[in-house]
């Protein structure tokens, strides 16, 4: 019997936030000593995977992480993106889009921060902050919304057409889990510095936001999204780098043959001394 | 008895390349097994480090890379900056300046490439290149070459000043250990990609290329060069992991204090439940 893909356990089809538990393990290993062991594994497979990508330098992938504070963008970066080779890598993050963006088509700054051929871009947040943060202070008509929708559907289809992997996934937490982790970033000094007030103030809309990214998940679904259970941050890490195995596997990127003369070049190469 | 730090048994004071031996081990482990322990325990630590310097958003470190075809720059980058979280480094490779490149100063793609605050830079190939190819093929007039490495002292102190830490690496390979490596390219389907037929006519320009490398050195001293050993691979990833970690220890970054009231925040976290 074929084993299910972490892919089809996670893939999002029906978006009903309220049935998705944020500490569930619908798939995968069931404590954290098998999860690390299986990660270690995936490390070193992505490693091959991902400089076979590199070298063949046609293809690439993009991961977007999107969530709620605290739900672990950062961490799947340091933890899973931290497995392969940081030459492959390109990581971009949004901020509150700048003046000079805004001046742009919301799109403008995603474009500028796609990743290379070759590359496995990450996105820490992503183009769906200009359907989120707009929807829940209502900054946007619905019917701007919806052509917003329209847009980032075609645009994610442009990608996947020109060979961009998509990896789109939402972690997904409690507010209990995000109270938790606020509360040690104010009692570790070391991590005082990720705390910002205005968390407090998004935090305090959580339906609204959970709202809005229902709105975004199900409308904009022409490329799939993946549901991360993400209260355990070891299943979160775990998880995601499945994915991106899975996705890399799939790809099954191949080493270029050669554009030249292999044995002429041994014999160029042995017939060559610098010093003589 | 202090023990000599790895930047005083690697720093280039008279240079001399012929006197350098590429597999030599002026300090450090004695095997490979030793070296894989201390880089490990380095990698914990650099990690740490990094965690800091990211937080205080004040300083960066910017490591040059420079050598030979095969020296290692790609492998220092796979095995000692991949130690680190990715969102805080940022590498850029310096190709064949593009026509546009060759419109502006020579400066003009290095500025661009520098590490924002917080980051750790690093550069495979850098500005180093527009002084070593012009000598090489004879592209320049000894005044304009003159005329370049004080350009090149002037920008390195300019960014010493601004709080970037200059890491500037000489990765020093033998010929014959470059031959086993080109050959291993060859013979590896795995490796082909990463050969250039090119790569002959720069080694068959071995000596001019180190003379290059002796006047670049020199001629670029305000701030600091280290001389790699780099015929051991594992010895030249051991050294400059570190020289990463001896500068960052000296820089010490620290952890920001917070810019708002913990106390107040906690209260505020705590008696605000969105799903009340």
């Amino acid at each position: 019997m074929a084993k299910k893909s972490v892919r089809d356990a996670l893939r999002l089809d029906e978006v009903d936030l309220s049935t998705l538990d944020p500490a569930g393990r619908p798939i995968g290993p069931g404590d954290k000593r098998e999860a690390a062991e299986d990660l270690a594994a995936t490390g070193t497979e992505l490693d091959a995977l991902q400089e076979a990508l590199y070298a063949e330098n046609t293809r690439s992938v993009l991961l977007v992480l999107q969530g709620m504070d605290t739900s672990g963008k950062g961490g799947v970066v340091r933890h899973v993106v931290g497995l392969v080779n940081p030459q492959g890598v390109h990581i971009a993050s949004f901020k509150k889009p700048t003046a000079a963006e805004r001046r742009r088509h919301f799109l403008w700054r995603i474009e500028k921060a796609l990743p290379a051929k070759g590359r496995i871009g990450t996105f820490d947040r992503s183009h769906y902050e200009d359907v989120l943060v707009p929807r829940v202070e209502r900054l946007l008509t619905a019917a701007q919304l919806r052509e917003r929708y329209k847009e980032i559907n075609a645009f994610e289809r442009k990608l996947a057409d020109s060979g961009v992997a998509l990896i789109k996934c939402f972690l997904h937490i409690s507010p209990e889990v995000q109270k938790e982790r606020l509360l040690a970033r104010l009692d570790d000094p070391r991590k005082n510095w990720k705390y910002n007030p205005a968390d407090i103030d998004v935090r305090s809309k959580w339906s609204k936001y959970q709202d809005a990214y229902t709105q975004a998940l199900k409308n904009c679904s022409d490329t799939p999204w993946y549901a991360v259970p993400s209260d355990r941050k070891w299943y979160r890490n775990w998880a995601v780098s499945r994915l991106l195995l899975e996705t890399l596997r799939d790809m099954n990127p191949k080493f270029p043959p050669p554009g030249f003369d292999l044995e002429a070049e041994k014999a160029r190469l042995i017939s060559n001394d610098p010093l003589r």
